[in-house]
């Protein structure tokens, strides 16, 4: 836990918080924090700050808390992905999340399989526990939001123009003729495809709603090692 | 699995193969394969090709193959990693295969738990298990070497300044002056550090090595995500 995240709930009063439950144990077990140690800290989609310990008991520690610069900013990347399999979906909203990413749409298409829509991760409770790992890693605040997109050709037609007016459109396809530029560091709405790659008719269709198709390279990554490789590929 | 991964034992004469077990049943469930479809298959740490299937049966898959050009390219990166925990370093191994990582140092630091060290994970059998996974997945043949160095100070004063000879030597640390440059497509040598990162002395160590600190920016990412994260920045 690189940092504290808190709630308006573990507030006292303005500058004291009392943790407890998750948190505590992490804190404990994990960080090994002591009295009088600091922490970086942060207020959720707030400010962030450092917390001196000022006590901790046997299921509590309490907080002076002083938050008092802004979060990373966030990266100007819309991420439009084929819904992965659950186990790989929770990693990739937690490294997702703690690379700076703030809108996410996970999409149907031919390859995803259905039961994949089935899973309770994608319970908002449950993406906000990955979306908060995510947050504590990477040391921001701000909740990125997760959309849940069933009709690949409806989205892709009528929403995803309008979500991505003012970006740079791409699709990341291992088949495609031209290699994903590097450094662009520029808005930029990025679809990721599931594994085994979109199907001809779903390339085209993005196509037809101005996503060129980048390849990067003759290695085939997994999902969630191209989101990271992407990501870090287009804001070097 | 974008590769079938052959093994000369699989040969029974020079353009035929049979195969059995893993492969087979992954390409029936998953790849859900057919006679006559064409798979890209290649030779362990040999040439790449196409395999055509002639039959396929209730235990076992048979094809002609014709291996004709090389692998792609190794990673000029040596990658010299704390050892993380045994979950972790499963998707490590494989991720940093299929990204073209050939030389990979497991080195000691303060704190690697003691207990990693103790995985069966380590074992030469398992650890080949996940490099070929990773190597199916980036379509490469190249078996990567994996080294297990348990004392940080002798390795890095001794054994490091000639390992990494003639290449740019760097180390990826949150609390670094300097940000990590992009795109320099050159022969490095990369020390990562465990979760909580190096300690100071470390840092210091390693820097009296040749070893310069860069950090990514103010996002601490886990492990796992750094490492993709860095080859990606390294060499777009």
């Amino acid at each position: 836990m690189n940092l504290i995240l808190l709630d308006p709930k573990d507030f006292i009063d303005s500058e004291h918080v009392i943790l407890k439950g998750r948190r505590f144990k992490h804190l404990i077990l994990v960080n090994k924090v002591i009295k009088n140690a600091r922490m970086i800290c942060g207020l959720l989609n707030g400010k962030i700050g450092t917390g001196l310990i000022t006590s901790v008991s046997h299921n509590c520690i309490e907080m002076d808390v002083c938050l008092d610069y802004d979060p990373p900013p966030p990266l100007p990347l819309t991420l439009v992905l084929a819904l992965p399999r659950p186990k790989m979906l929770k990693r990739i909203i937690e490294s997702a999340t703690s690379l700076g990413v703030k809108n996410i749409y996970l999409i149907n298409s031919w390859r995803v399989e259905k039961s994949f829509w089935q899973t309770p991760l994608l319970n908002q409770d449950n993406l906000l526990k990955y979306m908060t790992l995510g947050l504590e890693q990477g040391r921001d605040t701000v909740l990125p939001k997760i959309y849940q997109k069933r009709f690949f050709t409806g989205f892709v037609k009528q929403e995803l123009p309008l979500i991505a007016k003012d970006s740079l459109c791409m699709t990341a396809h291992p088949k495609a003729s031209n290699i994903c530029p590097a450094g662009l560091n520029k808005k930029i709405t990025l679809v990721i495809g599931p594994e085994g790659g979109f199907i001809d008719i779903e390339v085209e269709t993005l196509e037809q709603s101005g996503f060129l198709s980048y390849h990067i390279g003759p290695r085939i990554l997994k999902v969630e090692t191209a989101v990271t490789y992407l990501i870090s590929r287009l804001y070097s």
